[in-house]
């Protein structure tokens, strides 16, 4: 056990893609435990799409990071010293400790992690964060049913993979729009999507009529920008577009353009909904059972993308989500 | 009763706003009436923005009009012949008989009016599809709470004024968005809208904000373009944005850009949704029952732009909705 707490803070409002000069690592000292209080020793830092536009200084859903501030983030930790009775040493914890080694953690603030449901690492994924997201986007907001044809960008990704294994085992037809020819064979051969669009490979709207040859009922958008304008254009009647991400915009130097198509919301009557996870709190413990029921079950696969290094390889990996460098759920091994 | 039937006819594909030589007028026999029908003589024929998009040779909510089709349109008239005992002679109707002078119906494709609710052509307006459009976009979609900030755009014209009356009658702070002085007094003076912005008057955003301080929950779309991007920066929380026209564009030659801040919609978690009036079909007459007798309480005023000169008037007449040239409802006179 270090002595000291190694924390990863803003220092300044990036330009486009993070760079390591965007960043300061500071050594704080140890927090220390006071009655009611544990201390948690972070295993794993979740790095996702959010994060990027949460260093802008524009407002969002929460207020823009400060230069100085610790970067956000959820993590899975372990106690490693505690005067919380309801956190003996040794519990494992889903918390949002954010990019540190280190902190001071109440039962109330994080959630208790049940060893026997998965590995550490997945309460940052399936059975955490981003498996919640696609949980609540597609059967909340999207409510697929059995026979609708269901699109999902990102589809490779932590959130993506899961929201369409969902609407498969809903009886949906599923088509994934990913990044490159390998990803799209993990799309179909792996996860078991009826299809999977390259929107690399140059024909999107036709590609992706090709494999919707009904039409899209159900858009879970995670991307935004030219793949939403060609998508809205093939969505059916009352469609819905549960909005869980724009990546595409989340390094833009300039506002981008917005969608043109945006009059098919009209005339076709669609429903597009954002949501951020965090509103769907109160249902998170029944949605981590079913989704962890599905995992042991063998009907929701997953891949994780464990990266090393320490806590210094952070902003690198980082910039990973936005190439599409990463295969899978991206996490760090502090 | 002339012994012709007098229709306008689509000539072309109009280029932006419609010129007289895109339309043809045509004097076509007058139908006979076979059993069950009845031969309807047109009274006000309804003009409405939903018209000129539908001359524009793209998909839509319907196949779009080819050259030589029949303007579409709803339409007050009176049976002057019949041979269906449940449509006799003097029954006024509500149709969609389009842009002509005559038409035969038979009871399944009419909606009979009862004189007593209102005049003739209100039956187009607030008593119609227009007050069913608010009607259902509001109580339906955007379903406002007392003390919600609600924000209706074209709100003198047929549709917005209604929708924020009805907010009004649920206890909502209602702003309105309208061009220039005497709209804009029109609808907090008459209508009672707690205050106006006038979008030319080159401060929409500074102004919208000193009449909705405490951000906006309820945005009537009936608009686009920059007006969307403005309101959108200002919305709260659960909003929700019941998508029911985009006149901005209805003219345009070219795609109109989208809105570069659609990425509001996720980090404010608004529900944008489209619609169309049909949709709402079942609930019409219940509709109709409940805006009548706010009309007749005196809690829904309305104006109408009655125009005449004719069925040949008409062309002219189509291009006031977007010029702003209409004040109220705007009908022609048959």
């Amino acid at each position: 056990m270090s002595a000291r707490n190694l924390q990863v803070r803003m220092k300044r409002h990036p330009n486009g893609m993070v760079v390591e000069d965007d960043f300061s690592i500071v050594e704080a000292d140890m927090p220390s435990v006071e009655p009611g209080q544990a201390l948690v020793r972070n295993l794993f830092l979740s790095l996702d799409p959010y994060m990027r536009p949460r260093m802008d200084p524009v407002r969002s859903y929460v207020d823009p990071l400060k230069p100085g501030d610790l970067m956000p983030g959820a993590t899975v930790g372990e106690v490693i010293d505690s005067k919380a009775e309801d956190l003996p040493k040794g519990t494992l914890v889903g918390t949002f400790l954010g990019w540190q080694t280190h902190g001071i953690v109440t039962k109330a603030g994080v959630r208790v992690i049940d060893r026997a449901l998965g590995s550490p690492s997945s309460a940052l994924g399936v059975l955490g964060m981003t498996g919640v997201t696609a949980h609540y986007g597609m059967l909340a907001l999207a409510k697929p049913k059995a026979g609708e044809t269901v699109v999902v960008t990102a589809a490779s990704g932590a959130v993506g993979s899961i929201a369409g294994q969902i609407a498969k085992l809903k009886g949906c037809h599923v088509i994934g729009i990913a990044g490159g020819p390998a990803k799209c064979r993990y799309v179909v051969e792996e996860l078991g999507f009826d299809a999977c669009v390259d929107y690399k490979g140059g024909n999107l709207a036709s590609d992706l009529n090709a494999a919707a040859p009904n039409g899209i009922d159900v858009y879970f958008e995670n991307v935004g920008g030219e793949i939403l304008d060609t998508v809205l254009l093939q969505m059916n009647i009352f469609g819905r577009i549960p909005v869980c991400g724009l990546i595409s915009a989340y390094n833009a130097t300039s506002v981008p353009e917005g969608p043109k198509n945006l009059r098919v919301v009209l005339t076709q009557r669609l429903t597009m909904q954002g949501l951020i996870v965090f509103d769907w709190a109160d249902r998170v413990p029944e949605a981590i059972r079913e989704l962890g029921a599905w995992h042991k079950a063998g009907k929701l696969k997953i891949r994780e993308d464990v990266r090393t290094g320490g806590i210094d390889a952070y902003p690198d990996v980082l910039n990973l989500l936005y190439t599409s460098g990463n295969n899978g759920k991206l996490v760090l091994k502090v």
